[in-house]
């Protein structure tokens, strides 16, 4: 992700210009921060936008899923989009009302990964981002969950980021004379204290790295994978 | 939304039946709980999946945005998801983790609203639904401002709702005696304290629905539009 963001015709900024960014750092950024990815695909004619979890290196995005999924043939086109809401713009008008977001639009052809180093690599990529530490504290995949789990690589070539910050736009128009007040209000997530399974006993301590991981910020700077 | 959710190929439950909901409750439970839709459509051959705001009452989606968007066309099918991301499912091996979350999808041919009085109800829903009590707060739209919106109507007719609670399903399983914690990582988003917009006159306070917004938690059980 050295390059630029690629330019087509469908990942060119057209609208709200100043929310495009063409910096592949701030792609990996989204995608560090993001948890569900959004999968849209074209089946029968009909758009289908899926909710589903999703992890990334440098070139490539992976998603995962049954084998029995329709969502999750190769060689149709895709669109996964990852968004973040970071909070409400609150303008003097309805119209100038928005959103704090930050949001990435990938698209492609993904493949199925069939290569068996590639499908460990790429399902702990996916788990570590979801669950950082995990991988290794739990049960790895056996052969027989490998054979009932799909993997898609979607190559991050063809991506388009948009972020929108700060006040409303509207604070030098006729609109601010109105005598209303104007501002952000931010929209944070944040993990929570685990809650451990009732069936679990009650000798088994909480790992470290789940812990750690209470009372964090969800998609904040300092979130795993997040560029330096 | 009195009858049960529609029940076609696309919106029956294949997989994971137990998370398959088919009562309208839920349906509009989900919509009030969101803030983001990602809209999705066909464009080229292409899908394409846009966040955007929305808003609804018992009949009706309403999504709004500029007249030169292409992913506001009518009488193309769209497929429009809300998910909601509620914390992790950490269970004992790699491939019994999982998400807790509530999402609808609602599919549709969109109509373009052109009706003056109810493009002004369709505003109305989307602006209480995204910052409750601007609408009565601010400049409602001006006759140019309603001229560079379009406001699309989708029917709240062919939905599915998919909801997951609860602890990991490998509680009693074979990988309940590794000896590993096991257990759900909550996930919250909560409005902040309201940020004045630095263009703001000092002496302009904070209006009573704003402040009041600051702390709650966005998408819990109290939020404006849930059901009783």
């Amino acid at each position: 992700m050295t390059n630029p963001l690629s330019n087509t015709d469908r990942t060119r900024h057209r609208r709200l210009r100043e929310q495009g960014r063409t910096d592949p750092g701030d792609l990996r950024a989204v995608l560090a921060a993001g948890l569900v990815a959004h999968l849209g695909l074209v089946n029968d004619g009909w758009p289908m936008v899926v909710p589903t979890s999703y992890g990334f290196d440098e070139t490539t995005l992976y998603l995962h899923g049954s084998v029995a999924s329709v969502s999750l043939r190769a060689d149709s086109p895709v669109c996964v989009t990852i968004t973040l809401a970071d909070g409400l713009v609150l303008a003097r008008s309805v119209f100038e009302h928005a959103l704090n977001y930050r949001s990435a639009m990938v698209y492609g052809y993904p493949r199925v990964v069939t290569d068996p180093d590639e499908i460990l690599t790429g399902l702990r990529l996916l788990s570590e981002h979801m669950a950082p530490g995990q991988w290794d504290y739990v049960r790895q995949p056996s052969r027989k969950e490998l054979a009932a789990t799909r993997l898609l690589a979607l190559p991050l070539a063809e991506a388009s980021v948009k972020i929108r910050t700060g006040p409303p736009d509207d604070g030098d128009t006729p609109d601010a004379d109105l005598g209303l007040w104007a501002g952000e209000l931010p929209l944070v997530s944040t993990w929570q204290q685990p809650v451990p399974d009732p069936a679990l006993p009650p000798a088994i301590p909480v790992p470290a790295h789940i812990a750690a991981r209470a009372g964090t910020i969800a998609g904040g700077p300092d979130c795993p994978g997040a560029p330096d």
